[in-house]
């Protein structure tokens, strides 16, 4: 039923364009969904996409633009002329196709935009370019069908029949003042087992959840998440409807934002994925090296700072894998889950002390666990009281440290309105190295000296 | 619009039920939405809880019951009778009040439908309850809307009203044969605007895309999310309808699943928030650290092995933790962003091969770079050609063998049907601890004997 991507037909596919026999492409391809037409297109290089692309009937290619990847679909706009870009956007959703011309260069948008068949929809995109591309406005679409509370069933029935032409689902249906401004929702369930005859402000749920195009787009997403709403209507400051956000887009939303946070806790600064290049990838995962090697030479001069200590005690140098490990480990587990809290707004009302409170509890429980072993570790294999303190204290004190800033960076970071996502991953692990190496040595002086 | 808890609203309701003054949470809480009350009983202990919960008319109680998160759900319903509980499963979906009931013990749950006053219902459950939870046929809802292919729009009408009464939000029409089997769907748009006298068979759109109720959640959510659909009907093998997806709940594992590869690279073993008991947020994070410790006594055991190399120059101690730094961090930006790909399925047809020669590429452009920075720095601070050679090589091996294993290691535990996600975090880095040290003290090794 669905669809499985393989080798084999990438390959057949691949030695058909090479062979020049368009047919069979055609033919292959003739019954595939727009989304693995995509997902195919991704596997071949430019001017094989070209061949490909145009055996596409003109709703199917234009569905397959709106659902190529960003990075393709550039390459692949930059290879047609205006009028062939036009022209597949007058099939599409009115938010798809200002997604696939957003990032075309100004002038080129309006060349695009000029060449339009559709007028009200060269207008409908025009005004989506006007909003950023992460809030409310830049999610919305401007298909929706709206009648007003003042008509009866019968004539609502016939004018969304001039709507829906241009509207491909139809989720609800808004009702508005005759001012315009939003009020109230239809189902199209109640419409149809209405009689004729009655008003739809007889019929209508008032009480409608709307946002204004300014809120930004996670926002967005978690309206909609809470309250399990496929389709969200935008309005502006009068009330008045401007568009409508489907779920499919906030979904699409909600994966990137996941994401992201878990590539910086992976010390990845850009969204790469393992198909990009070598420059891409290579620039993606440097920042992140240069922070953690400038944090390693760091904790080179803590332990140079010591030299004296390391060379009357050298077994000291073999338990520096141990604290950093322990260090890294809390730093980067408390610092996830304050994260992850933030991101999903389960925070709760509880304060920052009582927080850091339960922080520290846990700390000690994880730390005195931890310190247990490592001093039947040193006894058995060293038979060094002192060193056995030292090693517990230092753990110890290495737990609570992490935990407490791993606890409290991601929430300050929050406070201040920047993304607490930076704090974790090597940012977190390499400010522990430093300070977990320095409570080391510093337990270790106060043991033996 | 939108509803926003505070610590004033909190505080106020919280006096309001110390002082017994119901009439107030009764007003307090009357407009909300249930996904707002039920964000808000997360605020409370048990007792208020039940004060609050017995404000709520009916039908809110039940959507409230519904949204509550599953550990404080949980506890709640252990504090109602069978009774109880069967009243507020009559006023939800399905799959909502299968959620509801799923964990409670055996006897209880079968308690609970015999007090079902709705038989359909309690029998809808009782077949729900069958499935795994996270499979098809464990998200899938059983109201829905079926018209046989021979009927007409005018008698379609006339059943869909008897149908509809169950169903709260119609996403679309199915369309069955005689036999009871899945062959299209249809619009309520397309009926809407049908003649009375039409046959659905006229009107129908057939190639619907179904699963069958044993695919896993997963997958489920793959499909919808690629396809952009807002539902999705579930068959038996003989294609028979058994139930339907709504987006909703696959947001939700969407989200989960994103969260759940997070908190797994961030060391944390369990599904925790911060607003968990410190024993729960002990116990997930112990392991991973126990596994920390195990590496780092490893690490410590290579050291010792090197004991008069370090004597002979104590300066290589220092560099520990910039090895064990570049190490780790390599290995988890490689192994993420080969987990990223796996979980979005977008790792495409290139070889293992090719993906291990470009990760090869990248850790030997990294390297090079921190490896300059490392050789300026060494011979600036200790004036060492061969400590500055010996760091130089250990950096690149370290980077090669870090990223090698980062790319390579997750690529197997998915070929064998593990999760890939165990790869990252602690595993990796505690991995790349002991193999970088190792790296590192034959480099040194090399050198200076």
């Amino acid at each position: 039923m669905k669809f499985e991507l393989t080798k084999e037909f990438i390959s057949d596919l691949s030695e058909a364009i090479a062979s020049g026999n368009v047919t069979f492409v055609s033919e292959s391809i003739a019954d595939l969904h727009p989304a693995d037409v995509a997902e195919l297109l991704e596997e071949f290089d430019l001017d094989e996409v070209k061949i490909i692309y145009e055996q596409l009937d003109e709703e199917t290619a234009s569905d397959v633009l709106a659902e190529l990847e960003e990075d393709t679909r550039e390459e692949f706009l930059a290879s047609l002329s205006a009028k062939e870009i036009a022209e597949s956007l007058d099939n599409m959703e009115s938010d798809d196709a200002t997604d696939v011309i957003q990032d075309l260069p100004e002038h080129r948008k309006e060349k695009v935009l000029s060449e339009l068949e559709d007028e009200e929809q060269a207008s409908d995109i025009a005004d989506l370019l006007t909003y950023e591309e992460n809030t409310a406005g830049g999610l919305m679409a401007k298909e929706f069908i709206t009648v007003n509370e003042n008509w009866t069933v019968g004539y609502a029935i016939q004018e969304m029949r001039k709507q829906t032409e241009d509207v491909s689902q139809v989720y609800t249906i808004y009702v508005i003042s005759d001012g315009g401004v939003l009020i109230g929702t239809l189902s199209l369930k109640r419409i149809l087992f209405a009689d004729d005859q009655t008003l739809i402000s007889k019929l209508y749920q008032g009480d409608v959840l709307s946002v204004k195009a300014d809120v930004d787009s996670e926002e967005v997403a978690s309206i909609m998440d809470k309250y399990d709403l496929v389709v969200l209507p935008v309005v502006n400051d009068e009330g008045i409807l401007l568009g409508r956000i489907t779920i499919d887009d906030v979904v699409d939303v909600i994966r990137e934002e996941a994401e992201k946070d878990y590539q910086m806790a992976s010390g990845i600064s850009e969204k790469v994925e393992s198909s990009d290049s070598v420059w891409m990838l290579t620039r993606a995962r440097l920042p992140w090296l240069l922070i953690g090697l400038a944090g390693g030479l760091l904790g080179a001069q803590v332990i140079v700072g010591f030299e004296d200590q390391l060379k009357a005690f050298p077994v000291m140098a073999s338990f520096i894998p141990v604290i950093l490990a322990m260090g890294g480990n809390v730093g980067v587990q408390s610092s996830a889950i304050i994260v992850q809290a933030l991101a999903q707004n389960t925070l709760g009302f509880e304060s920052t002390g009582k927080k850091l409170v339960k922080e520290f509890v846990v700390a000690v429980f994880n730390g005195l666990i931890c310190s247990i072993i490592m001093v039947a570790y040193t006894m058995v294999m060293h038979q060094d009281v002192n060193l056995a303190l030292t090693m517990t204290l230092a753990m110890i004190s290495v737990f609570i440290y992490a935990g407490l800033f791993g606890t409290l960076v991601p929430l300050v970071l929050n406070k201040f309105k920047i993304d607490p996502a930076l704090a974790t991953g090597p940012f977190i692990t390499t400010a522990n190295d430093v300070f977990g190496l320095l409570l080391y040595f510093l337990m270790g002086w106060l043991m033996y000296f």
